[in-house]
This record gives C-alpha cells, sequence and structure tokens, in this order.
C-alpha cells in the first residue's frame, strides 16, 4: 500500500505566515482537485478565506472536489444568496449530498434563492435515503426513442448541454420506460440513417431508485459499466448513477466495514471529534468489558487453582490472546468474503472445516511450543511437566475454539440478516477470550489435581 | 451492508443432478455476468464442462468476468490452442491479468499460439508489475493530432475498432508524447471544421507506467475520471487505465488492508487452501505466541502478588482485553485514515491528543465500572478496596496506554515508509497485552504492598 500525496503543506503554512502574495500565487498553481484536498484538512475559517480569494468560477469546481461534510460546512456558514449561487453551478447528485448534510433551516434558506425548477428537482432527490440508488444518482441524462435515427440523435444531441460524463444514450418509450441502451461511441460510429432500434441494447441492466447503494456498486463493478440508469416502479427512468459516484461508494463502504470489525465507528469523520467517537466507541467497549467482568466472575471459581499453582496465570495473557488472534483471522476472511461475495453457498461447510481445520493446526504447533516454554519457566515448581500440558493444551484449544466461534459467528449473523461487521468483532473477541479461559482452568483443574482443595 | 445475490445455487445443483436438459436452459437464461459468478465457486471440472456447453461466441465474455485466478485454472487446464483461441477475444488487459497467473511453460505454449503481434504486445505488458499501472493498463486508445479537425477526427473514429469503453480522444504531437485530451461527447457536439486544438484540454492528468495501482486509483477517485492515461519515462502514450479496473483495485486493497490488519493475509482467494492460509498466519501468531511468552516471563517475577491475592489473576483478561481493544480502535482509525488520505500533516498532533483523551475518558468511565465490580466479586478477600483500586486503576492505565500506542504505532511506520496495515496489528494487540498487564502488577505491588514478601 501506498499514497500518491495531493497535499502540499505549504498552503497551511502560507495561511499561518499570513503571506497573502505568495499564497495568491500558490493558488493559481494548484488545480481544483489539489485545493480541494488542501483545503479538506484547514478549519472552516482557512476554508472560507481561501474560497474568497479564489476566482467565482473556480469555486464550485474546487466545492464538488471536497468532502460532502467539509463543504456542507462552508455552505452553511455562507449567506443563502451566495450559497445558492455557490450550489447552482454544480452537478444535481453533489448538490444533494451537502444539502443532505445542512441543516433544515439552512436548506429552505438555500433552496428558496434556487431557481424554482432546480429547487424542486432538488427536494426530490433529497427526498430518497442518502445510501440508496436515488441518494447518490444524477437526473441529468440523456435518452432518445427507439425509432430515431444516428442523424436525428446527433442533432439532439448537439443541442443539450451533456454533462461531462455522459457515455451512453438510454432508449426510452414513449412513456419513458427503459428500454434500451447505446454507447456514444455508437453514434460516432454507426451510419446517419441507421435506427436506434437496430443497434441498441436491449437487455439493460438498471437498478430501481431505491436499491442499496452498495448492490449498486456491486452491479457497475460486475458489469464493467461506467453509469447505471434508475429506474422507479414502472420502469420509468428518472437518473443514472454515474461510476466515479460508485467509487465513492466502494471506499466508503471498505472504510465503514474496516472501521466497524474494530468498533471503531462507521465513518472516518466520525472520529473527527470527541464526543461522536465517545458514544460510538462506548458501546463497543461496553460488550467487552461485560465479558471480562463474566470472565472475571467465572474464573472466580477457580481461585483454588491459582493458589497452588500461580504460574497459571502468567499463561492466561498468551492462552487468550492466541484464541483472539485466531478468532480475528477466521471471521475477518468470512466478513470480507461475505462483503465482496466471495463465498457462495455451496462452500459454507468447505470453509469451517478448513478454519478449524487451520486453528487447530496452528493450535497445535503454537501449543506445543509455549508448553515447552511454559516448562522452561515453570521449572522450579512444583509439578512443572503438568504445567506444560495445561498450557499446550490450553492454547491448542483455545485456538480451535476461536476458530470455530471466528467462522460460525459471522455465518449464523448473515443467515440471520443482521451485518455481520458490525456484530462480529465484539461477539468474538469476547466470547473466544471467556471460553478459552475457561478450558484453560477447567483443563489445569483436571490436570493438576486442584481446586479439590 | 447488504449484498446482492448475482447467484443462483440452482447451476450448482443442477450439475449435482446431472439433468442436462435443464442446465442448458438455465444456461441460456443467465447473462455472461451471472454465468461467471456461479462458475467462481464450481470445481475446474465443473467449470470446463459448462464452458463446453455454451456456444463459442459466450465464452470469452463469460472468462472476462470471471476471477482472474479462477479463469486462469481454466486457461491452464485447456489445451494451448483453446486457450489461445479463447483469450484472443478478450481485453488485452484481462488476458494479462490471467495469463500473469499460468505458469511460465503454460504461458510460452498459449503466446506462441496466438498472432504474432499479439503475442509481442502481450509480453510486453507481461513485463510490467502486477500492480502498477503498466499491469492494469489497456494498450488499446484512441489518439489524434492536435491540428486535426473534428471531422477528419470523426472520419478515423468510424475506421477504427473502438474499445467498448472508449470515452477520451487524447492528443499526441509527432512523437506520441501525450498533449491534450477531448471528450468523445466533445466531437458529436463541436462543428465539424474545428481544430482539436482549439478545444483540447492541454493539462491532461496522467500517470507513470510505474506508477502504483494504488495511486492511480487514488487519481482516477479524486479527479472523477473514467479512464487515465499511462505515459512512459518520455510522456510517450502507451495505455489507458480503465475505470472499471480501478473499482477492482479500489475493492481489491480495501480487502487487503482488512485482511492484513488481521493477518489473514494479502487476497481472499489465499484463503482458499490450507498450506497457504497456514504460512500465512503462522507468522503474525509467530508475533503474538513471542509477546505472549514475554508477557508470561515478565509476569513470572509478579508470582509473590499472585500467591497472595489470587484474585488479582481473574482480572487480568478485563485488563488486557479494554486495552486491546481500545488499541484497535486508535489503530484502526490512523491506518484507515493513512490510506484513504483522510490523515494530512496539519492533522496528526491534534489526532494523537484526542485519541489518547478518548482511551483515558473511556479507561475512567470502564475503570470506575469494573472497579466497582471487583469490589464486589472479592468482598470476602482481605482487602477489596485495594483490589478495586488496582483494578480500576490497571483498566484505566491500560486503556490509556493502548490510545497511546495505536496511535503512534502506525503513525511512526508510515513514517518510516512502512506500510502500517501490515505492521500495526501485531505489534499493537502484543504491545498493549505485555505494558497493559505489567502496569497493572507493578500497581497491585505498589497499592497491595504485595511481592515484598
Amino acid at each position: 500500500m501506498s499514497r500518491l500525496r495531493l497535499r502540499n503543506d505549504r498552503l497551511h503554512e502560507l495561511l499561518r505566515d499570513g503571506d497573502q502574495r505568495r499564497l495568491r500565487r500558490m493558488l493559481t498553481r494548484l488545480d481544483e482537485v489539489q485545493l480541494a484536498s488542501q483545503l479538506d484538512n484547514l478549519t472552516s475559517e482557512d476554508q472560507l478565506h481561501i474560497l474568497g480569494l479564489l476566482p467565482v468560477d473556480r469555486r464550485a469546481p474546487v466545492l464538488s472536489h471536497m468532502r460532502y461534510e467539509a463543504a456542507a460546512t462552508i455552505i452553511a456558514r455562507l449567506a443563502p444568496e451566495q450559497a445558492a449561487a455557490l450550489l447552482d453551478d454544480l452537478r444535481p447528485d453533489d448538490v444533494v449530498d451537502i444539502l443532505g448534510r445542512v441543516d433544515d433551516q439552512k436548506l429552505g434558506e438555500i433552496l428558496a434563492r434556487l431557481p424554482q425548477a432546480d429547487a424542486e428537482a432538488l427536494e426530490e432527490l433529497l427526498a430518497y435515503d442518502d445510501d440508496t440508488a436515488g441518494g447518490i444518482m444524477s437526473p441529468r441524462f440523456f435518452a432518445t426513442g427507439a425509432d430515431s435515427t444516428v442523424a436525428e440523435t446527433l442533432t439532439q444531441l448537439q443541442a443539450v448541454e451533456l454533462p461531462t460524463h455522459v457515455m451512453y444514450v438510454y432508449v426510452i418509450d414513449p412513456e419513458g420506460k427503459l428500454v434500451g441502451v447505446c454507447s456514444l461511441r455508437q453514434f460516432v460510429q454507426r451510419r446517419p440513417h441507421e435506427h436506434v432500434r437496430d443497434f441498441m441494447q436491449a437487455e439493460v441492466v438498471s437498478v430501481r431508485v431505491d436499491a442499496d447503494q452498495e448492490d449498486v456498486a456491486d452491479l457497475v463493478s460486475r458489469y464493467d459499466l461506467v453509469a447505471m440508469p434508475v429506474v422507479d416502479a414502472h420502469n420509468v427512468l428518472i437518473g443514472v448513477v454515474e461510476v466515479d459516484d460508485v467509487v465513492d461508494v466502494l471506499r466508503e463502504e471498505a472504510t465503514e466495514d474496516i472501521l466497524q470489525m474494530a468498533g471503531a465507528g462507521h465513518q472516518l469523520s466520525d472520529a473527527r471529534s470527541f464526543w461522536p467517537s465517545l458514544r460510538v466507541r462506548w458501546r463497543w467497549l461496553g460488550a467487552a468489558a461485560v465479558g471480562g467482568t463474566v470472565a472475571a466472575y467465572s474464573l472466580s471459581s477457580f481461585d483454588a487453582s491459582l493458589a497452588e499453582v500461580p504460574a497459571l496465570a502468567f499463561f492466561m495473557p498468551v492462552v487468550a490472546g492466541m484464541g483472539g488472534n485466531v478468532g480475528m483471522q477466521s471471521s475477518t476472511i468470512v466478513v470480507r468474503g461475505l462483503a465482496v461475495g466471495f463465498l457462495e453457498a455451496e462452500r459454507v461447510r468447505k470453509l469451517v472445516v478448513r478454519e478449524v481445520a487451520l486453528g487447530a493446526s496452528l493450535g497445535l504447533i503454537y501449543g506445543l511450543l509455549i508448553g515447552l516454554f511454559a516448562l522452561w519457566l515453570g521449572a522450579e515448581g512444583a509439578d512443572p511437566w503438568r504445567l506444560g500440558t495445561v498450557v499446550s493444551c490450553g492454547c491448542a484449544g483455545s485456538m480451535t475454539l476461536a476458530a470455530i466461534v471466528g467462522t460460525c459467528t459471522p455465518l449464523a449473523l448473515d443467515r440471520a440478516g443482521v451485518d455481520p461487521a458490525i456484530a462480529t468483532g465484539p461477539f468474538v473477541t469476547t466470547s473466544v477470550d471467556v471460553m478459552g479461559l475457561l478450558f484453560y482452568f477447567w483443563l489445569a483443574n483436571i490436570l493438576l489435581g486442584a481446586g479439590a482443595g
């Protein structure tokens, strides 16, 4: 993994030094994307200051490349007239993503200052759920009739202002229903008198407006599309999801999965401030705390064993830790495999068998090694061989148990319709800890003959 | 998170039941992507069987939508003539991705049976590193000269077979150097006599052929492009990375980050078989085992404390576990933040302060709660109040330490040029365990006055 650094810390430095002349020069040198990426990480005062220094026609493109949250903060701080003027130059799907993050009062003020038709179109888009096809689609597309000729369509194409990324020409019937698709390339390559009907592709992959954005991203990526038509319940074409938004969705969802597995929230932006972070992490740690106290309570029944062989305690972290790691490995494979469609039904049994075999094999290897270490460390104790055996089998058992729990928990959650990325983490880490240690002390009780006293 | 199920388990069932008639009917009903997605999860025998049942013209499209590993397995099992015939219908960048996974002997046999020009072009592409721009680019693009007119370019466009996704017309000078870019849309909308020079965009975002594929994906996603031109060291245009490959890269890299943080490998396909999985996980668990034995060794010096207050042992899992969870949360935020460019230089100090404050606050809250539980559980012991205080402060300290280690480790690794996704996980989990527990026992030694005996 490596990252390209678009950022240039100089903008930040120039702002701090107050060197206006060099600041302006720097602004002319950076393109919109570079500027947006730097603005994203400045305070809102600095963001407004820089935006004010830019020529009016550069402001909208810069805003459109900023993170939506950051753009929304700027929009919320501008006077409604200014905000409306700025937003009027953006693509509607970007405007919706920004305005969806502005509070209702401000939103009303801004919409009131936009041309009425635009405001109504935006309100319609804003009504869709954020993470559905409707929430990420753009209502701008180009459609023609099946009976049009290439020449007629080209004339229509020349008359309209096309979105930058237009790539497909959709074919609709008189009621607006989607009946076919052509690529722009075909209009360049076909003869003028040919009819759209004769070369259009009649089987169009489309999504319903209420489809989950992740499903849209999945389809776009499987079918190698650069835009996905969005239809309503009657198959009427109402918008298009463009691939750049799909790319954003994919990054967002991957981040969400990673963060959720660690109980660190949904979005990185949640991590920006103290209180939201505290709220998010609080719950996850609550699960761990309950697990930990259950472990403490369960272990307390083994106090006789511990009093007799204190060395047992030294190996608790390694028994629990090795199990925890194996559990994480198995559950990560399953959670990610489910998310990207890697695991299909017929593979499940094979997967469970392999993961458990892996856990058990790794458990045997490391159990043996750690057991030998226990033998050495406990050499001066009462019964080093039995200690070694307990530690060895404890590790192996804890790792095998962990592989079972780590593999089956996300599979079961998925079957039950619960998102495995959210619930797997806390359940697996906590239950693996408790189960592994109970097994270890149960073994100790038997093999060391303690606990009887 | 939700997933669209393209799969239909029926194909698998029909194969098992040997119902050839219904199987063939099913094959005509599924499109290429659906077929590919089902084939991906069958055994190679079944894959070859199904592919054989398909009409010849459907085989290549199905193969191109399969996972590269699965497609490579099929290609490797076909006779070289058949493999060459099949591959000849695929996009060169897909062919390269498939052939890159076939062994050298087979590769040579297949290349020898392809048209010489194609074979040479493929060999050139195969020479590029898998995860660079060269490794994912397609050598098919359309370029024109700056002095051409719209009409001339359209004539050229009509004469060539364009790749499906062509979207941009690149502008090159007589030496082949990239000097501009236009969108296909402009050729539809501009007047015939206009010169390319007059409307082309002269500032082209391009990447060098040896650029990391992740950087390419990052640029495509920041600039909202649908294709990225690839140039050599002299700025000569040699290929194009298309957005569908970028989408694949993004999914792949997200998966890699998720798996690596858990020490579960690089790719989900690694998880397909026992031995590769064992090798991958073995190393990570080795780190955990070393950490665990260090912990055991360090803790062994506290045997007097443990013998005196065995209840201390009951709370080891919760002290280590709470720390481990906080460490994971902080390190996940930082690792993912670094990967998607969320953290920029000027934010680092703020981030560290906030994460440590979060760890300490959560530590105080949960430390208090768990301490109260210890007070209750140890009520019959010698000194419940002091036990409660040790557990309470132990948890709080372990969680604060974990936040520091979890935040600073990936930052330091990134500065040192090491991929934080690989090294953070084992280091953080292991060191947090050891440090947290040592702090806990050190506290116990002081407050319980034990260890002196």
